[in-house]
């Protein structure tokens, strides 16, 4: 029987948290997984085709479930600052200055240049100029649900913010259908930034053309304080006010939430996506991740913009994520590595909506990344935890998208990198330009 | 004039958050580093001990402020586990049954394989058969101070707690002046596994023989109440009652900590270890940094032991500190990545008694490491807050120490990987037989 890819000898990880079975093979053929299996009962194959996976370690793709892919542009440009002055006094402006279709088309590479070299097959973007992102993300390989970003005042491909929603229904439209790794979708940013009747109206087309609607929410503890005509005490309660929040309704950060936002969420049939390291770096707080789990709500991990992280490694995302969800009750069993490992892959897609994905199985989209398990620090190798607790972006040699070898022995084979290199050179010179007129203040320690 | 190494053409950060310099060189001699400038100015070299280091960036190797090396053969056997859990009924049975001269041996080369690959140049390791960790360090070619373990409790390698501080001292004796990369010291375990008689004799030992004296001190909150006849209300004041916190005294962990503690810690001159990753895995605490740095009191950052971590990569240590600083004033700013890079080079050797290393400078050790900047998620590079927040051990290409170069596009050369892994491959299989006798208890998440 033909096969477009044969991968031997690997040890397989199939089901986060489960044991891991060694010398497998995996069969794929149309950018699925048509088998898997102990070698003894590999089929025969073509020569051309056979990637031997002695010594690696397969598991499915990481899924980034938050992300503003082209803000690799700012990456470091304004690190330690408090989140209102980040915003509005360095990204803003910067933003206002910088974004283009040009610089969203080679940053939107850039990242995924970054997330495939770092195990992630599958992103979900919000941001501006998102045919360009897409096209990006297309161009790269990577499958992606693309958000088109919606705010009540001038945005970089938005100038009359009269036009945010019918922008982006013209984007659904042109998108819809148009490439099997490519999904449009909505991104509401946030209640602050949308009113009451724009978010109603972004969630009324994402719900009509079956996309997925994203949105900013209680990512700090002064948000409320902050929302556009607030329809009830917290921003959860708000969306529910609003008849937003439910099984389409993809609530990014979640971090200030009570008992009876809980409840709500969990009622509601809406997701979460935890972004820990941007909440640490903005000082934003910590989100209630075991008690959302706990209540059966689905949760995905997100980067979010490298500007607030700086990396787009969900390694990192992951550790952190196990990590800092014992410290509010300081209790070390608050949330397994096994757990963590499930929100990065299967939980993330199931939260952006691409259920099929995420996982190692006879039938599912072939996305797969190959980690190195001969190293000094993934030595000895008792259990998955380490994938979570020491693994590392660059200890992925091979990734793999809808059965596509889009990176093998560290070489991204989707991308001309030195080509993405050249052209992102003069957008960064122009922005560190633009940086030297703004000083950034002093922070003094001792 | 002669030289041992020439390193051109070099992106130069030689002082933490300072100014990156371009096209650079480092000439170095007898282990030092003799000179810096410009390429314009650089000498000629001796061809056989030229490195090109064009697209890579030169900074000082990391400093590694507390570890125990040895255990990375306990890497990943218990994860996400109460902290007393963790260590009487996993760690403490592990380490009375695996823990051996060999074992300490080769694990430890396996740890220091795993610095070397991730920037560090110099480890302060905490530990029993330290003669066995210190041959290993020497051996490995790492800049180390290696601390004896003393308890009173029968230890793998003082069977007999009463010739617990003896078997330091003949320890010190033997390791004194021996090797110049190699300084001997004294590690006290806890003020909960050591009586104040033993803290009192080992201190002592310590000060008489010029070596620096280490101890975990408040760690968990839990603490105090396990002390062994407590002087004090807390565990900074024990030791203050005891007279043993003084300028040659280095607290490790030192979480929980009053605003008295912090005074006491101040005027003492005793030092600090943060050690980020492993106080959120084991869930005690967040460390008071910003507050310690403030009152001038010096800090390090170590990785703890990898068992509890899981990872000795100093740029996960760097980054989380960073981060995690932020969050229970919930302020962005309070600490940035320029301090925390000083904590994890100038300031963590001063922490453990190398006051002479952690820079770039003439006439300093010539402990280096280069990363490469050519990488996505390094690019662009607007400041040195990436190294903190983006940069990964994986990014060092090149580690030299002493001015011998131990690492060279990420071959180890100083090491015999091949054969460390064939040593540590049965001892990891007796640790597995070993846990599969003492079932994990489950953790139920949804
Ligand atoms: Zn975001
Ligand atoms: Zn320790």
């Amino acid at each position: 029987m033909a096969n477009d890819l044969l991968i031997t000898n690997c040890s397989l990880l199939s089901e986060p948290g489960g044991v891991i079975g060694h010398r497998s093979f995996v069969e794929i053929g149309a950018g699925r997984i048509t088998a898997i299996g102990p070698m003894s009962s590999s089929p025969e194959p073509a020569k051309d085709t056979v990637i031997d996976a002695a010594g690696k370690l397969l598991l499915p793709g990481l899924v980034n479930a938050h992300n503003h892919c082209a803000m690799t542009l700012f990456r470091g440009l304004a690190d330690d600052l408090e989140l209102a002055t980040w915003l509005k006094e360095h990204i803003f402006p910067a933003e206002a200055a910088h974004v283009n279709p040009e610089m969203v088309y080679w940053c939107t590479l850039l990242a995924a240049a970054e997330m495939i070299r770092s195990g992630t097959t599958t992103v979900a973007d919000g941001y501006f100029f998102s045919g360009q992102a897409a096209r990006a993300l297309h161009d790269a390989g990577m499958r992606a649900v693309v958000a088109h970003g919606i705010v009540d005042f001038p945005a970089p491909s938005v100038p009359d913010p009269s036009k945010n929603v019918t922008t982006v229904a013209a984007f659904l439209d042109q998108w819809l259908g148009r490439s099997p790794r490519i999904t449009p979708a909505v991104f509401a940013h946030a209640p602050y930034t949308c009113s009451p009747q724009t978010l109603r109206r972004a969630k009324e087309l994402a719900d009509q053309q079956g996309a997925r609607f994203f949105i900013h929410l209680a990512e700090t503890q002064a948000e409320q304080a902050l929302i556009i005509d607030p329809q009830g005490s917290t921003p959860v309660r708000h969306l529910a006010e609003l008849g937003i929040l439910d099984e389409n309704c993809v609530c990014v950060h979640a971090v200030w939430l009570d008992d009876y936002d809980l409840d709500l969420l969990a009622d509601s049939g809406a997701a979460v996506v935890a972004c820990p390291h941007s909440n640490l770096k903005l000082a934003a707080g910590i989100a209630r991740i075991p008690d959302l789990l706990g209540r059966g709500i689905s949760v995905g991990i997100g980067t979010d913009g490298c500007a607030s992280n700086n990396s787009l490694d969900m390694f990192r995302e992951m550790d952190l994520l196990a990590k800092i969800m014992k410290l509010r009750p300081l209790d070390a069993t608050a949330l397994p590595a096994s757990a963590v490992l499930r929100c990065g892959t299967t939980e993330g897609a199931r939260v952006i909506g691409l259920a099929e994905v995420g996982t190692v199985a006879v039938g599912a989209p072939a996305d797969l990344i190959m980690l190195d398990q001969r190293s000094p620090h993934l030595t000895p190798f008792y259990s998955g935890d380490l994938l979570v607790y020491a693994a590392a972006g660059s200890d992925v040699t091979t990734t793999i998208i809808d059965g596509t070898v889009v990176m093998h022995d560290r070489q991204i084979l989707s991308i001309d990198l030195a080509k993405v290199y050249r052209q992102v050179a003069p957008l960064s010179e122009g922005v560190r330009r633009f940086a030297a007129h703004r000083p950034k203040p002093a922070v003094p320690v001792r």
